[in-house]
């Protein structure tokens, strides 16, 4: 009998062994044969499921963006407005190694999607949906009266979208200067500043 | 007579070049050859000014962050406290093709820096910089009266500077969503927040 190849499955494994080592040794260092190797296959097996590294590095981020998204739906189970909204962005925030890790294959990510149209596509794409559910937050804070600035949910909302995106920055090239501690004290003290009337 | 070459004078042109095309076709395109060939000089005239693609782009941040500092220079003449902050940091957003451009040096180079230690240590010199300029001016506007949030200085500095990291990748990367209107809302909404005991 043939040995039967879960094909799914050896896709997930690769993509698993390629965030791993883009994380560890950066984008350059990353080789198709240096992944392959990661995921205990010979040179060669991953063309038939990656054909560029511009796909892997699409499937990459689609797998960092999942990975994200499910820690946000778990963080805010049983959670409505302001603390939604805060455990919504500290699954964003690289307060640890797998957030950390994650930073890592975003900055090569945007560096690729500044000439790469369809990976900005993609990128637009899923802050698009972290702006929805950002703005579904707050509209419960609003709701609640736990929101009570005037400054509009648009400028807010963009704010920390922004913010977010940045810290993938100071906490992967400036460690010294941005820690978990930091950066978490940072958005607690915005999310303090919206309470203000 | 021999030639003169000014070799000061060239070493500008050279990181000049090396900024347009960067900014234009991207990092990985940027080849030595063609920044050469912005510059108008023949194919290898480029080496005994930089010998690799990263000691370019180690002065090609250089200059945008010398570039970046007059403009602070200059726009915060005559002004101080939060006009001063202000004006500050709008010369880091990218507001306009001069500071698109910029933050389309700024986003391969953050690329480069998570796996080059003497790239990292050159960003994080500039950070602490900005960091220095945004205290002074914050602390004048705590002294005016302007700013009175009991917000820590330290948490407040921390946010400006990830906002204004990130808004490099949503202005580049995400046109539609983040645009110099945006960028400015945002900005403005922040420290208007500031201002609220």
């Amino acid at each position: 009998m043939p040995r039967v190849v879960d094909h799914d499955q050896r896709r997930v494994e690769i993509i698993a062994a390629a965030c791993r080592t883009i994380a560890r040794t950066g984008w350059d260092s990353a080789t198709m044969a240096v992944i392959a190797a990661e995921a205990g296959y010979a040179n060669g097996a991953l063309k038939p499921y990656f054909s560029t590294k511009d796909d892997l590095l699409a499937a990459a981020f689609d797998h960092v963006y999942a990975q994200t998204g499910r820690r946000m739906a778990a963080a805010t189970i049983g959670k409505h407005g302001l603390a939604a909204l805060r455990a919504y962005c500290r699954e964003i925030l690289p307060l640890n190694d797998t957030t950390r890790d994650e930073a890592r294959i975003l900055v090569p990510f945007w560096h690729k999607g500044l000439t790469t149209a369809h990976l900005a596509a993609r990128h637009e794409h899923a802050i698009r949906e972290f702006r929805t559910q950002l703005q579904h937050h707050l509209t419960e804070a609003r709701d609640a009266g736990q929101v009570r600035t005037p400054i509009p949910d648009h400028d807010i909302v963009g704010h920390l979208i922004t913010a977010l995106l940045g810290a993938q920055i100071t906490a992967t090239l400036m460690p010294h200067l941005e820690t978990a501690h930091t950066l978490t004290a940072q958005l607690d003290s915005f999310l303090n500043l919206l309470t203000h009337p």
